[in-house]
């Protein structure tokens, strides 16, 4: 392991040509969407109207296990990527750690996060099919730049709905979403009829992500010539974000390394689905035996404190049931600084996984999450996003409990995005006004409680 | 000119070993710092209250054409660094130009731009003097971020004088430099006897990189174990930003190109004679004669409306006088958006060089250069900062011209930074509130009327 330079990039000619489809080696296939009408899986044709054609597809396939990347994707690919595979030498050091510790970087772009590698490969379906824009939701904003930046290159309308308490406190995500030419409407808003339902309701609320996926699939299946996208929890989207994993596994193949511990933040799971999906395919195939971790905010614990069970996507209920791990989809977390970690379910394929046992999960409070975050920073160099901090936080750990045990373990981390947005999170915590909220039994069992009767 | 990836990074093994300076091959050597009082050059002894030693000999130094990179600069160099070269292949399509374009992206770290580069070389030299800290200026931010990032990982303290207008517009470039352990002090303020006389004679006064130089020095000279250090203009600081120029320099000769055209923005002149370093040296031996064009806002006109003549550094005058290219200290640019470009005066190494006519300049005003940087932003995905969006600008007239010759020139510009703590002023372009100021000859004239008489 010595002459591992600190940062890896794959050449153009070693990046992967091809995304991985986790599913189509899953022994327990994750459950299927479900009509919330008839309580039967969602079809192609049901699904036609809300996802582009292509992407109904990629939903829908559990047995093929590649999908060629297409040109216009790889050459946009090529303008942000490969993202550098780094050796943390001088956390190790600052550590006196044992161990070797690797994070996959995806914040060197203009949204600054992973979520790019999806709303490329999304906008690019919608454009093939002739679509006019698109439309989705954002909480934190990654998403909402990404899908911002991908329309624009494609040229295509970008509708977001930005939950309003992001909206309000950054103030200058929206700005490069605009920059990017995208319409930003904080949600709740009076533009739809799930927004004028959800603000009679609750007229001071500030919002939720799966209110604003509400208003966004009412736009898009109302309107001529849009669909919705999603920048998490689909099948598609973790599909679209193995590439993440892809070059991870290829920068490693480099120096004949197979990683001990791979860990990855939890909201969604875009982010931690892509990550994984190769390490887990050799898991399951016996091939290699990584020990594979999400990390989730103490706010948001849906895999360490929720329920498997069919659940609502959306506020809303418009959308499809999935079975997941769930807090409930009334369930809104407390204002936790990690905007990217506050949805109440877990993708269905991570849920299948944790549910077989194939994944553990640990959930963080934020003060100590911040307190990673900032030593991070310091030591390393880069400023990361509060999302990220939380796989910094457990790496950390994780590397401390090799100090003590004198283990050489590998741990492999993403390191999702950067945290120059969130700097008022950066600023509670230097003002200690931050608080950690964790739920109590008592609001876990009342916010599932609205879970549907499948 | 086929193959070329849109990203060239050098291995960590093709990295420069050593910091070129410019001035050991320069005909007509830059003028000598003189001390205000004798109006003779600046010796060893007298610098050394200001800068710690190794920096003295460096900034004194124009005979030795190179500087071994220090080990541990060198890993932290390889933090961040090789920058990539990008090919801006979708720009390149966008314009339709037959011009081969190339850009040197420095933004890939968080202090976002160039600056670390000079900031962890004489962070490691004064500690490795064994002072306790340093002290320091910053307009837009991205240096006192730099420094702070750079005396974090020497665990040195840091104290940065923030230019007033800017510490308000931009708390989170405030509280980046918190998060790396600096104090951030506005200017003008009380702490200094410097800034309670400017603050007498302008109440109001929103500060300016000239008066918060005043402040920064005279805390340097007046506590025990502190020197000053300075993110531009200084011949050490092109010296260390030479990394820029060399690291392009080898990216190119992988392909055996050299550039036809070579374009910087120039504020204090930091980026510029980096970038500039080897393709000048060429030009100089009469081994290639590339066109080098500095771009400044034309709100700050230093090199194309300035005088050739030796002028103080700073506001208070405390500091050297400087032989540059000037408007005058006590020039207070409009309120435009590139902090970073505001200081009245240039390099006196690029002033000798532009003197000589081996350097063209141009200035464009402000909503020009957005226009450029939103067209940038959407084609190439990087959200650039203002200043860098100076030599976007130029760069793209230059391959609109080889459009209308049909030359196939090569373009190489440098992107210096991102704009993700700039979003107020890209609010201000969309909104159309951004102004163009150009000062008058009269007003110019009235500045310079304050020239030293030497």
């Amino acid at each position: 392991m010595n002459n591992i330079p600190y940062k890896t990039y794959l050449t153009e000619d070693e990046m992967p040509k091809a995304w991985y489809n986790l599913r189509a080696d899953m022994i327990n296939k994750p459950a299927p969407l479900l009509n919330p009408g008839t309580l039967k899986p969602m079809t192609a044709e049901e699904l036609a109207p809300v996802f582009c054609d292509e992407l109904v597809k990629q939903e829908l396939d559990d047995t093929t296990a590649y999908f060629d990347i297409p040109d216009e994707v790889f050459n946009f690919y090529k303008m942000y990527r490969p993202a550098p595979l780094v050796r943390a030498y001088c956390l190790e050091e600052k550590l006196k750690t044992p161990a070797k510790i690797f994070y996959k970087f995806e914040g060197n772009n203009t949204s600054g996060s992973h979520k790019l590698n999806s709303a490329i490969a999304q906008a690019y379906y919608a454009k093939k099919q002739g679509l006019k824009g698109v439309t989705t939701e954002t909480g934190a904003g990654q998403w909402g730049t990404a899908l911002s930046m991908a329309c624009s290159y494609m040229d295509l309308d970008c509708k977001v709905y930005m939950v309003k308490v992001s909206y309000e406190q950054k103030p200058f995500r929206r700005e490069v979403m605009r920059t990017y030419g995208a319409s930003v409407t904080p949600s709740p808003s009076m533009s739809t009829e799930v927004g004028k339902k959800i603000l009679e309701a609750h007229p001071g609320t500030t919002g939720s992500l799966g209110c604003a996926i509400s208003e966004a699939v009412e736009v898009a299946t109302t309107t001529e010539g849009y669909r919705y996208v999603l920048g998490s929890v689909l099948n598609q989207v973790l599909l679209h974000q193995s590439i993440i994993g892809l070059e991870t596994e290829a920068a490693l193949n480099k120096y004949g390394i197979k990683p001990d511990i791979v860990i990855g933040c939890a909201g969604g799971g875009s982010n931690l689905g892509g990550l994984i999906a190769p390490f887990m395919r050799d898991k399951i195939k016996g091939i290699h035996d990584a020990r594979i971790i999400a990390v989730e905010p103490s706010s948001c614990p849906s895999l360490t404190r929720g329920k498997y069970a069919y659940d609502f996507c959306d506020t809303g209920m418009v959308c499809p049931l999935a079975k997941m791990y769930t807090l409930g989809s009334n369930y809104i977390p407390a204002p936790n600084h990690a905007g990217g970690l506050r949805y109440h379910g877990m993708s269905s394929t991570l849920s299948q996984l944790y549910d077989d046992g194939l994944m553990e999960a640990v959930s963080v409070p934020q003060t100590k999450v911040f307190e990673a975050a900032e030593m991070f920073a310091r030591i390393e160099g880069i400023l990361p996003a509060p999302e990220s901090s939380h796989a910094i936080k457990v790496a950390i750990d994780e590397a401390l409990k090799c100090k003590e045990t004198g283990e050489e373990k590998t741990i492999v981390f993403g390191l999702t995005g950067t945290g120059y947005f969130d700097m008022y999170a950066y600023e509670a915590f230097h003002d200690k006004t931050m608080e950690d909220y964790i739920p109590t039994d008592a609001e876990i069992a009342a916010s599932l409680a609205s879970l549907p009767n499948v």
